[in-house]
C-alpha cells in the first residue's frame, strides 16, 4: 500500500496519533505553489481569487463528506476554539432562560473548562457520569433533561480510551426537550467510518491536525437551524460568523489531505487489526495488565492500558528513550502530575490511573513497529517492576535495621 | 539590496500590503524540515521537543523586539482574535463596575463589532471622534474618561489612511483614571520604527500575515499587571491563557521572518521615499485628487487618495485588469457597497469616500512599479472621467428629447 505520510522520523516509532498526526506526504511538493498564494481572501482584486477559491473548494469538500450544506461549515483555528464557540454561543443565546447544560464527565479540557467558566456566569452544568467501561449514563440524561436545558455536549469518541458514545440516541433525547446537541468530533476523521447525518447533531467540532494536516486549523459544523453568536466578531469572513483573515495555508492543506478520505475504510480496518493484535500480545506476555473499556465499542486505533506496578509517566519516559512516542492521557494535560480526570471519572483508582498508558495508532503504523513496541514495552515493564520490588525490599530491610 | 520576498507574481504589481503581505523568500527552502515537525507541543516525548523549542524561541524573539518579558506574549490565531480577547477579557473582568470603554471611531471591525456586541451585554462605548486630518479628539478623551472607564482602545496607525495616533499620550490619560490601554498594532511590524515600551500599553495585538508570514497566526502582548480571562478556555497552552494546540508552523514561520527586522529601518525609509514620490507624481499629473490626512503623521507606506469624478470600486477593478492590486479601504469590508466607515468618520462626504483608493507599499515595491502604477492610474482615471462626462451629456440630451 502507498506510503501516505512523510514526516515520521525513521529512527522513532510514533504511537500518539490521538494527540496529533504527522503531516501527509502529499504536502511535500506543494509548498512553493502555496507560498505564492498570499492575497487576502477578502480583497476583491485578482490576488484574492486563488485563496478565495481554495477556501470555497475545501468547504465544499467537507460538506460533501459530511453530507451537509457548505454554508453549515465555519472554518476556525481548531477544535478548542470550536468547542468554546459552541458552548459560549448557546449560553449567549439562551442565558438564564435555559441555563442548564448536560455535559459528559470525560470531555476535552476545552469543553470542561469552558463549562466551568460558564458556571461563573450563571450556567448550571449537569456532568453526565460514565461507568468503568466508559459507557455513558443514559438514565442520568433522561433524569436531567428538561425545558431548562439549552445544550447537551458529548464527544463522539473519547480521546483517551477510544470509547464511542451513542450520539444519535443522545441527540434524540436532547431534541425531545428542545435542547441543542453538540459533539466534539475531533477523533472521527480517518479513525472511524460514520454517516455523519445519522448523528443528528446541531453542532460538531473538528480539527485538521488530527487528520494529517496542520495545527491551527479546524472547522465547526453548525446546522442551519442552530443559533450562532460569534466568539470572534470582526470582518465579514465566514458570513460574519467568525472574524479574522482565514488561515489560507491551513485550509489549503486540509483541502489536499481530505483527498485521502476514500482510503479511510481500509486504513481504519488495518489499524484495528494491528491494535487488536497489539493488545493480545501485551496481555499474553505481561501479567497484571488490563485494557480499559475493552468491553465497549472503541475507536479501532486506541488502546488505554493499566499496567500494575509501574508509574505511567516513568514508563512513558523509558519508552521515549527507546524511541517510542506514547502518552499517559490527553496531550493537553501532559506534564500535569495529577492522574487523568477521564480515567478517574470512569472509576479507576488514582493508582490505576497513574499506571496508565495510551497507545494510539495511525495510518502508517506497521506490524513490525507494533511487534517492536510490544517487545520493548514488556522488557521495560519487567525492569520497572523489578526496580519497584527491589525498592520495597530495601525499604523493608531499612526499616528492620 | 537582497530580494526578500518570493511570492509576488512577476506579471502583477501588488500595492495592497496593508491588507496582507507576500510571504518572505527565506521560507522557500524550509518546508521539508518544517513538515517533519509534527509533534504536539504539549506532549512530553521527544517528538514534542522541537515544536516546543520553536515556540519558546519565537516568543523570546518577540519579547526581545518589544523589550518585554516572554511571559507577556500570548500566541493566537491573529489580530481579530487578539482584539476580541482583549475587549471581552476586560469586560469579563470589570463588567458593570467599570462599564465604560473609550474606543476610536476608526478601529478595525474586530474592535468595532466586538464593542457593539458588548453594548448588548451592558457596556457603554464612547466612540472617540477623529477630524478630517485623521487626528483623534484628545479633548473628547479627557471629557469621557472617569473611574467608570475600564479600557481605552486606539489603534497605533489607521490601516486605511496610515494616520498615526499619539498612543503614549492616550495611555497616560487612561492610566490616570485607572483604565487599561489597548492598541491594535497590526500595522507596526515592518512599517514603522517604534520603541514599544514608550507606548505604555497594557494590551497590544499583532498579526503575522501583515509581516511577510502566514495567515492564521498572531500574538497579543498582555502586560504582567493586566487582567486576563481567556477567550478560548482549554488545555494548559500559553500558561492557561489561550487553549488550543498551537499553530506550530505559523509560529515557526514568524520566528524565521522576524530575523528580517534589523532591515526594517532601511526598508521603512525606502517605502516612505517611494510613497512620497508616488503622491507627488499623482498630484502633479492628475487634477482634483487629494491625499487624505497628508498633513498628519502617517505610516510611510500608505496613501489614501480621493479622486474626484471616479467610483473607487470601478477604478480598483480597472487597475486590477491592468495588473495592479490596490484596495478601496480595509480588505475586511471589500465587496461591501457602503463607503468606508473610517473615511466617513473623518468627515469625508459619501461621494468622497466612494471615490477613494488605498495604495499601500511594501518592502519589495520598486520605483519602476510606482512609475508604472502612476502612469496607469492617470490613464485609467482620465478614461473613467471622460466616460462619466459622456454619460452626463447623454443623460442631458436624453432628458431634452
Amino acid at each position: 500500500m502507498q506510503n501516505y505520510l512523510s514526516s515520521e522520523r525513521q529512527d522513532r516509532v510514533y504511537l500518539d496519533y490521538n494527540a496529533t498526526t504527522p503531516h501527509a506526504a502529499c504536502l511535500k511538493n506543494q509548498w512553493t505553489s502555496w507560498l505564492s498564494i498570499y492575497g487576502n481572501p477578502s480583497s476583491i482584486h485578482q490576488d484574492s481569487r486563488w485563496p478565495k477559491t481554495l477556501i470555497r473548494e475545501a468547504r465544499q469538500k467537507i460538506a460533501r463528506h459530511l453530507n451537509c450544506s457548505p454554508l453549515e461549515i465555519i472554518f476556525n483555528s481548531g477544535a478548542s476554539e470550536g468547542n468554546n464557540s459552541v458552548l459560549k454561543s448557546v449560553w449567549a443565546t439562551f442565558g438564564k432562560n435555559r441555563p442548564e447544560m448536560l455535559i459528559s464527565q470525560v470531555e476535552h479540557p476545552s469543553v470542561v473548562k469552558t463549562a466551568e467558566y460558564l458556571t461563573t456566569q450563571g450556567a448550571i452544568i449537569h456532568w453526565i457520569p460514565v461507568n468503568r467501561s466508559g459507557q455513558i449514563d443514559l438514565n442520568f440524561i433522561d433524569q436531567h433533561l428538561s425545558d431548562k436545558t439549552s445544550l447537551v455536549s458529548v464527544m463522539f469518541a473519547n480521546n483517551e480510551t477510544g470509547t464511542i458514545f451513542p450520539i444519535q440516541q443522545i441527540s434524540q433525547k436532547a431534541h425531545a426537550h428542545g435542547a441543542f446537541m453538540h459533539s466534539d468530533c475531533v477523533q472521527i476523521l480517518g479513525k472511524h467510518d460514520i454517516q455523519f447525518t445519522e448523528l443528528q447533531l446541531d453542532y460538531a467540532t473538528f480539527s485538521a491536525h488530527k487528520f494529517y494536516s496542520l495545527k491551527g486549523t479546524g472547522f465547526v459544523y453548525v446546522k442551519k437551524t442552530s443559533s450562532w453568536i460569534p466568539l470572534i466578531h470582526g470582518g465579514g469572513q465566514e458570513r460574519g460568523r467568525r472574524g479574522g483573515t482565514e488561515n489560507v495555508l491551513g485550509i489549503a492543506v486540509l483541502h489536499t489531505v481530505l483527498d485521502l478520505l476514500p482510503e479511510a475504510s481500509i486504513r481504519i480496518e488495518q489499524m484495528k487489526k494491528l491494535r487488536d493484535s497489539m493488545e493480545s500480545r501485551i496481555l499474553s506476555c505481561l501479567s497484571d495488565v488490563s485494557v480499559t473499556a475493552i468491553e465497549s465499542e472503541r475507536l479501532g486505533n486506541t488502546s488505554s492500558l493499566v499496567i500494575a506496578g509501574v508509574d505511567g509517566e516513568t514508563l512513558l519516559m523509558s519508552l521515549d528513550l527507546k524511541g517510542f512516542s506514547v502518552s499517559t492521557g490527553a496531550a493537553c494535560s501532559s506534564g500535569n502530575p495529577e492522574p487523568s480526570p477521564v480515567l478517574l471519572a470512569m472509576g479507576l483508582t488514582r493508582n490505576e490511573a497513574q499506571s496508565s498508558l495510551r497507545v494510539s495508532l495511525g495510518w502508517e503504523t506497521t506490524e513490525e513497529q507494533i511487534v517492536d513496541f510490544v517487545n520493548t514495552l514488556a522488557e521495560v515493564v519487567q525492569k520497572l517492576r523489578q526496580l519497584h520490588i527491589n525498592e520495597k525490599v530495601e525499604n523493608v530491610s531499612e526499616k528492620s535495621k
